[in-house]
């Protein structure tokens, strides 16, 4: 059994350092790297392929809105093709720097408000996805389950990949709550024995406790999460004991 | 003969306007578009490298220092590494609206600032030179002659195009004065002729009145200069009656 | 009958060149300046001080989200609490640059998505109102009339200054649409005598035909509606055939 | 024996957290509050004044250039009078946040490569004190001896307080190295003993052994200098068996 693991990474800016990239990268299989418009810069970015190539981890866009005060969480009324025009600029900055390792970009995943809300819009969805499509025909998209995203990419034939998280609560259709909450990690074991279930059966108990069915097929968990490189560690351990592998979308 | 006439494009950004792409477009072969760092900004840059398309023009990066405050016309004493990476930031970020588009970058033309000092510093154009190249080997670099960028791309085996200005004064080794000064533009008949004279014969008066001389493969003209879209036409009417071809550098 | 005519200014940004405050300055009583965030910039901010200075024209702050891209016209999700500290912030800038010229602040009037969302929102109106009145107790703030600012500034009281539109469209209530509508000018004769109407009569007629009853303390006109510099003249004029003396609103 | 004890605080930025205000504000007497240009902002600024009225602390601006992604560390080509408008913004920026608490500014500290720039450039030195002057008669200015800012307060009568550095080098003639160099901070108890020798004797070693003579009116530690809350605990101890008393710059 394979599941992706990915996490979001160089959102490190200038001086300012976040995230536990150096730590993190030592147990994904993908990396969703910042391009300078939520979080990142130029140097940041350089380093984070390079980083992610030294450990052979996939590596993906991870483009947001132009809000660095606001670290991209902050919904903006920019029309679809606006963000069309964000979602390209940020990608092939990125795309750039893989160039210069050798490297592919392998996915896309929006970040924070942006992709919550291109989950639920439909036309936002659609040109984000025919704009990505028409740049690159493998470039796989990160998105939740039941989402317009997902919805978009079947019509079109492009591949989503649904993605659960580890340190977010799931409502009882996969979706997730964008900021996290005091509960969701308490306990390293449990964590890492709900990503299993997750993975293994398809399901995941809500904060009511219900049990809400997902499709795993990439796990993420965020750097700047408290906790994040144990918790990670334990959630490695636990997919190894599980027989679970962790492999890059691309290879599933 | 032949010979590439160049623009400066795109820029302008969100609700500001800038330039008079439209019609300075009918005129030039290559197109240097900003890329959201002096100038531009995603949906210019997508809307610029369409018309370019539209036109049958050339399309290069036009990368400039992070100062959109002082329009990249200011120094900043970033390291080599540092603006290695904001141009490709830059460079990747245009690249990808070309693919949009099914074109390809022609050339890249840093901007003000930026460009005037790697025609100084041999560190920093080895830098540039070395990045671009890594990232494609097919980027012609824009550059004054007898300047640090020509030097080193003879060395590194990069093609170099040396760019002589419609609109600003020369110096006696061939170089410019970055900010335009009250002289250059007083004439269009003279200053189309001065033009001419540089294709054809390779030298220009200097405002000493010596005669300098360079060798014009791209010829630029800005397209905020005022009396632009009036000037280039007189050009493209001299360069038609002195039998000279305007077309993109990569078809020389 | 007095009337204050305000007109949004100093909204040039660097190279970039917005609206015609050297026209527009001549005719109104109040000036809306951008504060740095949507647009404007420090040089920009001080030069419109000093030429409302030379003018006698009272001077306002007109804060914006921190989205220069969108010109401050894209709603943003930020907090009551981060609004009134970007408000603050972009006020006392202002603020410094009123004193640099001996001048005070006589109002404030958001901008764009900022002004509208600040309409509707009560807790945001609050927050504006109680973080300007607890730094100046002379700051009028320009709203719509029937709007949150208007009732949480008759709560708190705080002066609050009810605002009409020369070249917008209004509502049965009397509020206005953010974005232009190509109905709204026409004829500038016509658009004059709205105007007139509104000042004189309290009436305004809705795009539907209907007679909105507005109270107009304030009329305002922006300075990058075409043809506003011919519009301003035209109001003007119109004004002085109806006994309307054109007065900041401190002088009402 | 008085001396005063600032710190750079408040350069976090949005989710960015950077440096130690909450344990360095407890030592120190005059808090440099950064601006929003090179770190800060406008929510960070407030919550720093907040801390510095709560402790008692006097505070000022620490205005930088326009530019995050080096932290005002690069040297920018900008006009005297576009810095003496990027520093009235800013400083503007803050008072207006110090009268939102009922608290005023003591003084103006320029940040990085602005500071040194300043430091050494007689016409920008004067843009910037005329500017100041011009909008309070009681800003202090913190800058180095012997430096342009120094000579010109004398001039202009405007009050400039010479400053040590306690975790820098110093050169013969009191000035300091921008960069940390690896010397500066080794051991915590030879660190306080060398501040002390500046306030009490007026001397300092240079990294080449010599005794430079200082003026320590007021002494700089940077908050996010490694170690940088064990030492200014032992500079304060220092202080306290030295009988030299911590106050403001404006009590002395």
């Amino acid at each position: 059994m394979k599941v992706d693991l990915n996490c979001d990474m160089g959102e490190s800016f200038g001086l300012y350092q976040l995230g536990n990239d150096e730590e993190m990268i030592k147990y994904i299989s993908s990396a969703n790297i910042a391009c300078g418009y939520h979080a990142g810069d130029p140097h940041v970015m350089r380093k984070t392929v390079q980083l992610a190539k030294e450990y052979d981890v996939a590596i993906g866009a991870h483009p947001g809105f132009p809000d660095m005060m606001g670290f991209g969480r902050r919904y903006m009324t920019c029309t679809p093709d606006e963000i069309r025009d964000y979602i390209l600029y940020q990608v092939g900055a990125l795309r750039e720097f893989a160039a210069y390792y050798q490297m592919e970009l392998q996915h896309c995943k929006p970040h924070g408000a942006l992709f919550m809300m291109a989950m639920d819009d439909e036309k936002l969805a659609r040109a984000i996805l025919e704009g990505l499509a028409r740049v690159s025909d493998k470039m796989i998209v990160f998105a939740l389950q039941n989402s317009a995203v997902e919805e978009v990419g079947k019509q079109l034939g492009i591949r989503v990949a649904r993605e659960v998280y580890a340190d977010r609560e799931h409502t009882i259709d996969g979706s997730i709550v964008l900021t996290r909450t005091g509960k969701a990690i308490q306990n390293y074991e449990e964590m890492a024995k709900r990503v299993v279930r997750m993975v293994k059966e398809g399901i995941v108990l809500t904060p009511d406790g219900e049990e809400a069915r997902v499709h795993a097929e990439t796990v993420c968990i965020h750097g700047d999460t408290p906790g994040a490189p144990v918790l990670i560690k334990h959630i490695y351990e636990a997919f190894r004991e599980a027989d679970i592998t962790v492999a890059p979308i691309k290879a599933g």
